[in-house]
């Protein structure tokens, strides 16, 4: 089921919904969640970091749940380049990089938004729609292109388990606190991916 | 590098380091640490719910984390029976739906103590030494026997990716929000993982 994903396209970095200022408060926020971890953080110390009245935070983001989420959402949204090598290898590799520089980068912020996100249900729904319908898509798209260059058969882009790369990449970092390398994501790539995704299908 | 792993061996399960009367204190840790979670856990709750005494909870378990890390390795361990179904993929599909049942049940307790072990270095190494090196043990005596028995080469026994099937299953679980079915287990076995480990090695 990818029929609402247009072969060849590639999903464009979607803009940014914050002003230039709200984007500086929410990577204030991402810094301090993760020098200090969720406990220890407030709108406060953010506000005061940050120069900004807490009036104003308080009106974009109403709870620490809230600010956290946006901020860790804006995070990954500008890490996202949608790559375009020109090979699936190539492209697997380059997100696979890409999602690990950010886990390395964020696995405190990552721990504490998994906590929160299960606690709150409307958090849940935000991270659903905001956060991995978007990275199913640019998944897809790159799966896409590979089934029109002929790389893959279409029956291996997979609904169930579209998600293996990241998804494995994430638990390394963040539960099993075996930071990725890049030898991690060059063997995940070579040794798991494509073989799943170039075996043959009956 | 698994030479430590004799071929053709079964780790057993490991005897439980508890007294029987023990191990019904941490069946009672991770009940109420499912239902309730592990902010709302006390070592009194878990005592009066067990008619033990608090002395008693404090001796073996001077803190509130080095009970629940009791518990959820009493847990899994319980769980972990090794398979030897005379096949590769026999094994790997009962191992995966041993991870998956595991998963469905203590999706909450493993983000309390996944939380906890981020935050403590002690709780991190038992975790370490008494969960995951026994894991790795496991997984790798599947794959030895699988060599073994001609069904994969040896250079497909993988240090880096030893844990691509429980991780990912991990990450859908209690990351993704997206609880594993028998679907997912079958489909990560038959078109991930085997593919990898059958995959031509050059």
């Amino acid at each position: 089921m990818v029929g609402h994903v247009s072969s060849a396209s590639v999903p464009p970095v979607e803009p940014s919904p914050w002003t230039p200022r709200e984007a500086e408060l929410l990577a204030v926020t991402l810094s301090l969640l993760q020098d200090h971890g969720y406990e220890r953080l407030t709108l406060e110390a953010v506000a005061t970091t940050a120069q900004a009245s807490k009036a104003t935070m308080y009106r974009r983001w109403p709870s620490k749940a809230d600010l956290v989420l946006a901020a860790f959402i804006e995070g990954v949204r500008q890490s996202v380049v949608p790559p375009d090598t020109g090979t699936l290898r190539g492209d697997l590799l380059h997100l696979g990089g890409a999602i690990r520089d950010h886990c390395a980068r964020h696995a405190g912020s990552m721990r504490a938004v998994l906590v929160e996100v299960s606690n709150n249900p409307a958090l849940r729904d935000a991270m659903q729609h905001q956060f991995l319908d978007q990275r199913k898509a640019l998944i897809q798209s790159i799966l896409m292109r590979a089934v029109d260059r002929g790389e893959i058969h279409r029956a291996a882009v997979s609904d169930e388990l579209w998600d293996v790369l990241p998804g494995y990449l994430i638990f390394r970092a963040v539960f099993a606190n075996r930071q990725p390398t890049a030898e991690t994501v060059t063997a995940l790539v070579d040794d798991v991916i494509m073989p799943s995704l170039t075996r043959t299908i009956g």
